[in-house]
């Protein structure tokens, strides 16, 4: 049968294909700078050049990538460029690419060791060099009762924390029995909301989530959560989980460790923290400070997929008891039973998350920590550290605008003082722009933008553009 | 600064390695048939062969590439091998490789509308597309009440399902106060464990999900269900969930959905359809008797990353009431408010699943439709169940063997007459002998051998040479 009849892609008309999409993401990379960053679409625009039937022959691949370049590109906010500073970064980087095609390329499914060995014991191994590269606590290597696993999203990891914390405090009656209503978990009002979302999706229930008060730095006060605890316990509530942040979503805020992880340890409650974006930072000895406490914590996670040069998704999640976590969330049914798994002599990924398939993720982050060494990534850190830093300096230098908290890495958050309403204005005429592109927060009760630097290809005169638009639409903006 | 001082891959670099490995992709495609199918190696091997310390330096990405082939490789058991009849498939294509490889290149994040319209708006047009593809109901379509998105597995779909149901039951009141240990869930003895999985995850516990017996066929059985829902409200318990499948994994068996759809909506139940992997089928209208009834449903899920020659993660997941869905599932920080999102125009499809984050998944599924058309996938979805047919034929010919299941379309559930013994020494013998994998369950308390024929490159002639070498071994053992 000629592969004509066989509707398959042959491998000849993969080469050629392939290299066309290689050319294609190349020739993005080098003119990503010159789009508009945030996509200047309207609702319904881009379904609306779509056929809306679905075709019944078969089509060249060319008209498909032509339609990439002229459908979608204009539908696109694209992250990728060096003038997106919005939300926190999703940054990627060549050998990320590299390594997500040839997990597609490869197509094995990881869910048992048996299902592709090397995709289990890379994944082991690549996350228990992250252990060193970043001097976390030895307890999260795999070496010892610990262990990381790599998950879709932080919001992935808080959850499967969160169950293993729930069943920790019940001695797995919920699993068994269902929750009662009565387990208390904590964050800050500045967590992420991933929290909440958890705290439903486990039973809780959102009104058994307490959000703890911050101090003026908006970290967590510990002395609020020990006072929670008490009188939830007094009122036969059952405390059981603590999410504590490294680096808020708001504003890069930075939750006490020590003091929150001794009160965990005191009362028995399980410490999880959530370092998606700063976490990366660690890398670097000058910062590793942020992490001091974490040998006090149940788990933890940072997320590549911000901050390291790896694409969406590759978040990595640490326990310091993956029986626990295990134990939460395993099924064995007859038609997963092998003889790996029965010896005991293997991890069985499926056990340490929601989903039972997973794809060949440890591919990319092997690719990127050996394409830059440790002392690329820390140089690309330190960088954008120090961007970060200088666009500091030039708000404290300029009267008209003012920092609205501590900038400690890569985040910064300042606003006009001119109030809300010239600030939403500012946002929206530099957004609208495509020149760059900014999201906002809300601190002490006030429309707070925020500036984040971390995109791959970010360079100092980026940022020094950015400042100036800032500067000149704020001059436009009071003439007006 | 040089290139070389920012330790990035530039484009040029990119081209020439992003060739290298499309052309390994290429080769790889053209020797799998060689491979072992299942690997051959021993718990810890790979890992043996990595180096314990994590690179200082950067290293050439040839060095990264030889690696993959010397060390991975050997680790790999080859999904993508037309020998690989084992589990379900986890097929792909040129297409879908090269949609995932845009997808990274792009590396865009479709949270909100807002991070990328595209994103959002084509996920839902080819997610409409599939419901006339395979004349599903309109309801799921999003012009009307419902809609569909993609997840990355029918696990979470299932969850999501759950939960959905779980707050409907309850007024949103598991979401606000928690689980009270009184909602009943229901599947059969052969439903897909992540059900399991997700009522424990949920906080309903597992003693409250009623596994229905099924028939000889290995059917739910409707009366079973009714009765037992019965029994539970007498107990004064709260039925709220049921979940049928279409082809479970054990066997293909189909739960007859008008009769359990007719007692959910008599019963005010969230009925959930677990389709991942034969609804697929439905492309091709002899087919779609398996889904008589899903008019019934509340919610629906197939894999493309199953048997649609889309690679893992593709799970196309559909609500009929997405309001239903998003208010169990939604939250809204200030960080992440927007125009689009309060205009109420736009989809936000963080509201539709467990993660925030999610990558441009729709790429893949729209080249695969595209690159094949309707009558392509249709092509080989009837191939595969031919092939199928063809040996449900050989062994029905064989004396010595026997078929334990029904075997509607593509999954052949069979074994040697001789026993246990001698069928887990068969399937231990074909699988060490890598030149074909096959897994196994157990039905009427039997060891039961699974062939599923889905791989996209296997041909007539593989499964031949699969059935011949299943009678050798059947001889030799015999001979021993």
């Amino acid at each position: 049968m000629s592969e004509k009849e066989t509707y398959h892609m042959t491998p000849e008309e993969f080469r050629r294909h392939g290299r066309a999409v290689v050319d294609w993401i190349a020739d993005y990379y080098e003119r990503v700078e010159s789009l508009p960053v945030l996509a200047q679409v309207k609702p319904g625009q881009i379904r609306a050049s779509l056929p809306p039937e679905p075709p019944v022959h078969g089509e060249a691949f060319e008209t498909m990538l032509r339609d990439v370049e002229e459908l979608i590109l204009p539908g696109l906010t694209h992250w990728q460029s060096p003038n997106f500073f919005a939300f926190f970064p999703a940054n990627t980087s060549g050998p990320s690419i590299l390594g997500e095609l040839l997990s597609a390329g490869l197509g094995i499914q990881g869910m048992l060791w048996a299902t592709s060995p090397a995709c289990t014991e890379l994944e082991t191994h690549v996350l228990d060099w992250l252990v060193d590269m970043m001097a976390l606590p030895d307890k999260f290597k795999s070496s010892g009762t610990g262990g990381g696993v790599i998950q879709d999203s932080a919001s992935s990891a808080s959850l499967c924390a969160l169950l293993a914390a729930r069943e920790r405090a019940t001695a797995y009656s919920s699993n068994e029995h269902g929750c009662d209503g009565r387990l208390i978990a904590y964050s800050s009002t500045q967590t992420h909301s991933s929290v909440e979302k958890a705290v439903k999706i486990a039973g809780l229930g959102q009104q058994n989530l307490r959000l703890i008060q911050v101090d003026d730095q908006f970290a967590m006060r510990p002395d609020d959560l020990a006072r929670q605890i008490e009188r939830d316990r007094q009122a036969n509530l059952v405390p059981c989980f603590v999410c504590a942040t490294v680096g808020t979503t708001s504003s890069n805020a930075l939750d006490p460790l020590p003091e929150i992880g001794r009160i965990c340890r005191d009362e028995g409650l399980w410490l999880h923290v959530d370092a998606a974006m700063c976490g990366t930072a660690a890398l670097c000895p000058e910062f590793r400070y942020i992490q001091d406490g974490l040998e006090l914590a149940d788990s933890y996670c940072f997320n590549p997929h911000k901050w390291m040069f790896t694409n969406f998704d590759c978040d990595c999640f640490y326990v310091a008891d993956r029986a626990e976590l295990i134990n939460t969330l395993s099924i064995l049914p007859e038609y997963l039973r092998n003889k790996a798994t029965e010896s005991g002599a293997v991890i069985d990924y499926r056990d340490w998350h929601i989903p039972l398939g997973r794809r060949f993720r440890s591919l990319k982050l092997w690719f990127v920590i050996r394409h830059y060494g440790v002392e690329g990534l820390r140089h690309h850190i330190r960088r954008h550290v120090d961007m970060a830093q200088e666009f500091v300096s030039w708000i404290e230098k300029d009267e008209r605008f003012e920092l609205a908290a501590p900038a400690p890495l890569n985040l910064v958050c300042f606003r006009h003082r001119g109030g809300d309403e010239i600030n939403q204005r500012l946002l929206d005429r530099l957004n609208q722009s495509g020149e760059l592109y900014l999201t906002h927060t809300c601190l002490d009760d006030q429309l707070t933008l925020r500036l984040c630097v971390g995109q791959t290809h970010t360079e100092p005169h980026h940022v020094a553009r950015a400042w100036k638009r800032i500067q000149q639409v704020a001059t436009e903006l009071v003439c007006e």
